[in-house]
């Protein structure tokens, strides 16, 4: 502060006096409850300050905290270190979680080449695991180079440029959003395909009749413990998936010894599924289809993006650590898709025609029988499922949160709510997956070709970003590095174009327009994500365009501001004489105008004006058309055209009702004059208010 | 004016030297065109300075141009008077109009007890036509006594009071309405009747099926007619009623003239009909039945107001004038009603079922063939139905004017359009009679039994009130006048009583709530009526309200005002240095607030401030909560404790982007201050602009 008057002692706020021995001999009367002084010219605002007076408000503030919690104190934020105990169930459940169903997508495809190509299954998992295993080498790289956290877009964007940046991004972005729908709907199904056996067959109908509608409440109660902050929670979120890695290895172990000693249970499909599998059958085992089962195998790669983002949430060495974590999710993964992928083989289990129970559902089912472990390994998938969902509620308001650093984003996704937690990115998120489950009917087959370009579009861009970044170093040893880089982009590179020509259209109707039947498919990304590009170039471009173009329409120099002040006037009412006061208070230079029909009226408001002291220059304005705001407006403009000098303010009254409904009783003249005068530049409204109590 | 300066010429208008001989030494050069000095302080705005500037402003100006018209000065109004002749056609048509569909209402109630109860329908007729002479005789008196236009809101109001007034009004409104809708349903019938004999059967079931859209369509069309004024255009107007009267009366004639000689054409109505009304008949005649076949037939009383509702609009001697059409044009009506019941009770008539043809174009159809003669009936009958919604546009306006100045309805319907017609009123008519239709279905039979009840309630109210009018004069005679208008008073009130009762439910399904039907009938009236009366009287008391509780909020006295001026500040741009350039130009008394999260962010904004050169004291407050507006709205709250004398004023600055959706980039507080802010009494709110080019 340069002047020597401190403007917050103003509020006669209770000092507290920070570091200072005890025994002051005074202590300030707190005249302004809520507010505490820091320091000069420098306050801090309590709850108490900003709680809400009117009945309303309280309400809803009630309604938010119980929904939501307490706002917690910025300076309260925890970075809870993560152990690799932890992070591989935090970070991993995505990942670990798709082994669930990754073996049922690859069947469904076989199946369309017959029943006999489902002895493809097992190789074709192996070949997915391989790609797995390359994508893990390659990523133990990138997360040593970019110890701060290795997305992807920053990857991309650092190492290769803004549009590949973007790219991933957006389809990052779009798959973030696709891991929800697909877990929560693959987390449902689970729910549905148990339900029968312990609560009767109308429930199983139920969950699958309603699968939308029980989906989207599940969002909502994910939306909501995001909102209240629960990323934070931690020890909680590792137990279900280590139950669920324990109680798959357990059936599989189980399994592999019925299988050892020959005496693996005998499976039985229910009646009609055989018939409907051979009457969808295409006929023929294609290479086509062959790549398609691939394709959709390769879902299980999805999160693998999770621990390289998370870097900086390990414990020190942070590099390290993620480096194994990640070879342990992999490992994992690999075992639990393995394992699954050969029992059904063994077992021929055949997956439902209209997904009314999952392949591991009637894997478990065959093996232990609808007992408790066979509950036990529906629920923890069930809860797995929500988890890996969970994982986008951190990853997409992340990302969110970066672009919007950079400007691609809206700022609104920068603010953090009352618990920290980034609600306007969760909220989005929330809104567009459950959209997507609505339009995809919570179909885990339709949504799953959508699901697997973006993971491996930003695969490539994030890995070829490395062998660039090599390059470009020379570092010691630079040409291996760079290969093995390199091979993981070709191979990410080659699955994610096989992904998109084999899933381009998957077969899925998803509405008709007239007689031709919209199809779902990998399509719908290849349209969306270049959108996206677009839209956050263009907002970008817009934040630019801003702060270029913000030029001051009146003089930033008080002393060389001139009024002209114009105050519309209705009738002479105490609302127009307070507009008058005020528009006197700020200069002499006040003009009132009033809009007549004719000379008579005309006549009439000037006898009164003068009744009332004439408290300023009159001009009565003849609208022979009877509209008002236009010759108002041309006043204004021919007064700006006389003294162009001057900064004109129009005074306004703004009359608020108790009611909305109230406001439509009230000439609306006001409110358009406002909105006109807003696309009039350097013309200041000023707003005098008069309530109705 | 008082002082000396002329406001006005500081525009350099062009003085249009009114009455004064030519050759005056100077002409002044005309600096600001579009204005015209009238007086000292009096200028006239020309249609040239309003004129739109922008693209889309000009486009629309064009739009609005072609559909309604270039604007008329209010000075160019015209009250063109109307002769007999012409008031029969215009103020007549909604009566008249109704002839053609009053007799077929009575048969359709009939037929419920049988075909043989079809004989009734000659002496239902008489009965109605008995009526209709009782209100003439007792209008005669009302003309008389209310030359300046005896609307039965403004009879019952001035001779019972507020709320017999407010009854009449909402009856009336509800009526014109019905109007509406009524006439175009039936005009459509009788396009749809003639139809398929003309432009083959596909275009008959088009107008069937399509009635609702073809009904709204010739509504717009009335709505923007009416907007463009055409109730001035007149003689245009006069023509289809008489084309209607004279086309019908040779009809009837005609059908007299075979009567007489006894060669009356032989019906036969189609296939199916019979036997579904046989099907649909209840038995018996009932005396129920029969009340309910006269209060269906009374609806040919409608419309008999116009005429007292527009004696000002007849030359001189005004009442006389009025007088004679009335019965003038009861005369024609009865004529016409009671000649179609006569021969289609000859010629044993069947209303088709389904509304598919209307009795008057089968009547016309078996006496002259579906020849030329044939499609002039039916074209008349279409046309003048539509004229007679067009009275209604007239009519409705009119009585919400007469509300609105009493204060019962929105100031809206006060203003006159570009045309001079009360806008608000009209398009208000045209979207409830529209929505009327759609829940409706476009049926006439199931619109009929809402229409009635209206106009006998205010036909009640308006002769009771000149029962009152002639008790209070007791005038030369006086227990003559108040016997005749007692009785016409008395009949309506029956007839109300009986269509109320009899029509309450009238069997025509609307819509189903579970397995619960609803139907049409009076009961709507019934229950829409008193809701209107409260609605008008909860518009006055808001109004009166308004105007009692204005109490200024802030000194009207402008050198009471001490100004309080606070600027919160986001960053130190430009748009904030303007912002506080403008608060400084009104007071010293100014001071930014800023809210941070933390107290380094506090440092880093008070060195830029300092950089800035301070320019005025500073308060920046931490939000622990990183909440922005409720701690502003705090810190003004504990400012106005402190300084409970002050005018607070609040500068904001108010971001103008080019497009829609560039509002969301931009971060949403000042949006949300300004609207916590409207909340606040006496807190002025100044807004500076800032655009993007």
């Amino acid at each position: 502060m340069t002047n020597g008057h401190d403007p917050s002692s103003e509020l006669d706020v209770k000092e507290v006096r920070r570091g200072r021995h005890p025994g002051d001999r005074y202590v300030r009367v707190q005249h302004t409850p809520g507010f505490q002084k820091v320091g000069r010219g420098y306050i801090s605002v309590t709850p108490r300050a900003t709680e809400p007076k009117t009945f309303v408000g309280k309400a809803l503030r009630s309604v938010r905290r119980f929904l939501i919690g307490s706002p917690i104190e910025t300076a309260r934020e925890v970075h809870e270190r993560l152990t690799k105990i932890k992070a591989l169930a935090i970070l991993g459940s995505d990942n670990i979680s798709s082994s669930s169903y990754a073996t049922e997508e690859i069947m469904r495809i076989l199946l369309l080449g017959g029943i006999s190509a489902l002895s493809l299954t097992l190789p074709i998992t192996l070949a997915v695991i391989c790609v797995l295993i390359i994508v893990v080498i390659s990523y133990q790289q990138t997360i040593r180079a970019y110890p701060h956290g290795a997305s992807a877009y920053i990857v991309a964007s650092n190492e290769l440029g803004k549009l590949p940046g973007l790219t991933a991004a957006a389809s990052l972005l779009n798959d973030y959003v696709l891991t929800v729908s697909v877990s929560i709907a693959a987390g449902v199904a689970a729910l549905g395909s148990a339900a029968p056996f312990f609560l009767g067959s109308s429930a199983g109908d139920f969950f699958y009749n309603h699968r939308v509608l029980v989906s989207i409440v599940l969002i909502m109660i994910i939306m909501i413990g995001n909102l209240r902050g629960v990323r934070e929670a931690g020890t909680i979120f590792a137990a279900p998936t280590y139950i669920y890695i324990i109680s798959i290895l357990g059936l599989l172990a189980y399994g592999f010894y019925r299988f050892a000693s020959g005496d693996l249970p005998e499976y039985n499909p229910p009646p009609g599924w055989v018939e409907e599998w051979q009457h969808r059958s295409l006929g023929a085992l294609s290479i086509l289809l062959i790549l398609r089962a691939f394709a959709s195998g390769s879902v299980g790669l999805s999160g693998t993006e999770a621990i390289s983002d998370g870097v900086p949430a390990f414990k020190p060495p942070e590099w390290k650590n993620a480096r194994i974590t990640l070879i342990f999710m992999a490992g994992t993964f690999g075992i639990l898709f393995l394992g699954i992928s050969f029992l059904s083989g063994q077992l021929h289990i055949i997956p439902a025609p209209e997904e009314q129970e999952t392949v591991l559902s009637q894997l478990a089912r065959t093996l232990v029988g609808t007992g408790p472990y066979y509950l036990l390994v529906q629920a923890a998938t069930a809860v797995v499922l929500v988890l890996a969902a969970n994982t986008a509620f951190s990853d997409f308001p992340r990302l969110a949160y970066f672009l919007a650093r950079d400007g691609y984003m809206p700022h609104q996704f920068l603010h953090r709510g009352d618990r920290l937690a980034f609600s306007v990115g969760i909220i989005s998120l929330s809104v567009i997956a459950s959209l997507l489950l609505i339009i995809f009917g919570g179909s885990v087959t339709a949504l799953i070709p959508l699901y697997t370009v973006g993971v491996f579009v930003a695969f490539t861009l994030s890995q070829s970003g490395m062998v660039a970044h090599w390059r470009r170093q020379r570092g010691k040893g630079w040409r291996v590095k760079a290969a093995v880089n390199g091979v993981g982009a070709t191979i990410t590179g080659i699955v994610a174009v096989i992904v998109a020509v084999t899933k381009f259209s998957s077969g899925v109707p998803l509405f008709n327009i007239g007689s031709f039947t919209v199809h779902a498919g990998s399509w719908i990304v290849l349209v969306l994500v270049p959108l996206m590009i677009l839209m956050l170039m263009s907002i970008r471009s817009h934040y630019e365009r801003a702060q270029r173009e913000l030029q001051p329409e009146i003089p930033i120099n008080p002393s060389d501001i001139k009024h002209t002040i114009i105050v519309p006037v209705a009738s002479l009412n105490k609302v127009a004489l307070q507009s008058l006061a005020y528009a006197k208070s700020i200069s002499p230079n006040v003009t009132a105008i009033h809009v007549v029909e004719n000379q008579e009226e005309a006549e009439e408001f000037r006898k009164e004006w003068e009744k009332f002291g004439s408290p300023c220059s009159l001009v009565i304005m003849e609208s022979p058309y009877r509209s008002l705001v236009g010759p108002i407006l041309a006043y204004i403009d021919a007064v700006d055209r006389k003294r162009p000098d001057d900064t004109i303010t129009v005074v306004l009254p703004e009359f608020v009702p108790k009611h909305w409904w109230e406001r439509l009783l009230h000439n609306q003249t006001a409110l358009r004059l406002k909105a006109a005068l807003l696309f009039r530049p350097g013309t200041v409204v000023i707003n005098v208010p008069y309530h109705l109590k």
